[in-house]
């Protein structure tokens, strides 16, 4: 059985699709703007948008959301990292955490999965880490450069896919997910 | 007739039941929580939530959203403003204006009114002015200690409600919108 991954964001999906390819998996991308509801829950968000894409395809069908919280900044920028991303930049960040000796900070990834017969089932992911003082390393996208997970001297930007995949909050969801999908399909 | 303001938040509603009355209308509060889309667009936002209203509810029905949108972060925090206050505060929007000379900013309020009859009407009010450099005044809420109107030496903060309802953009939506709803149904 195939599962579709629902996304407008194609570097995500090749980043899943790879690992699924490990676990015998087969993903297919579904190019479709799920609906993304407001919310400080990144689990009711996925479950919404899943609900937006069940409801105009009956299919087995995935999504995918993610956010970087920083406790210093009671959590922020979290289910709106991609809007401060693409406003603010890592560049804000940096200012907003300057003499701030508390840089504790995680990535969260949730993965929501229905079909029309199955009701949904979401997985988790998540990377503890720091936000360092200055940035590092050209991979990646988004807050790779500052985000520095426990145990690694490198920030994510500083890793290779592979590299950045044994740590990442989307592998540990994609894995979780992949895992329960190969049993209860026996793929 | 009456209009039913459906809004989570009391203050806001106070603010727009008052408007309301210097033209004759009579506004009636329906506490529900809309669904809040995530979108750059504060209409497309206003028009989804009252969409779930009106799934709910078979009344004449308005939502309203805004948001402050600083021209040197690209809009931030735009349509997130409220997440981003709870979050970091307007302390963390003046420590991303440090040295930044462009200090443009606007309060953009977008009313979006419809009943089961009568498909969706949309009202803005938009007032700009400036980011000051230290927060000022103890009225109002939210962004209003650091931003001052145009040709206005207050922020909004050190404006009595009065003062600020000559300016503020949720007013401004709210006056187009009454005046439109008294000739629409001769209240």
């Amino acid at each position: 059985m195939e599962a579709y991954f629902a996304t407008r964001n194609t570097g995500k999906f090749r980043e899943v699709e790879s690992l699924a390819l490990k676990y015998g998996v087969k993903v297919k991308h579904l190019n479709f703007e799920a609906v993304e509801i407001q919310s400080e829950n990144l689990e009711q968000i996925a479950l919404t948008s899943l609900k937006s894409v069940l409801d105009k395809y009956r299919l087995p069908v995935f999504v995918e959301d993610s956010g970087l919280f920083i406790s210093s900044l009671k959590g922020f920028p979290g289910p709106y990292s991609s809007y401060t991303y693409k406003t603010i930049g890592f560049e804000g960040i940096l200012r907003l955490m300057v003499n701030v000796k508390n840089r504790k900070a995680y990535f969260l990834s949730v993965i929501a999965f229905g079909s029309p017969n199955i009701s949904p089932k979401i997985f988790r992911g998540r990377v503890d880490g720091v936000i360092v003082s200055k940035p590092r390393g050209e991979h990646g996208f988004g807050f790779d450069p500052i985000f520095k997970p426990k145990n690694s001297r490198k920030t994510f930007a500083e890793m290779s896919v592979e590299e950045k995949n044994k740590f990442s909050h989307r592998s540990k969801a994609s894995r979780a997910f992949f895992k329960w999908f190969k049993n209860m399909f026996n793929v």
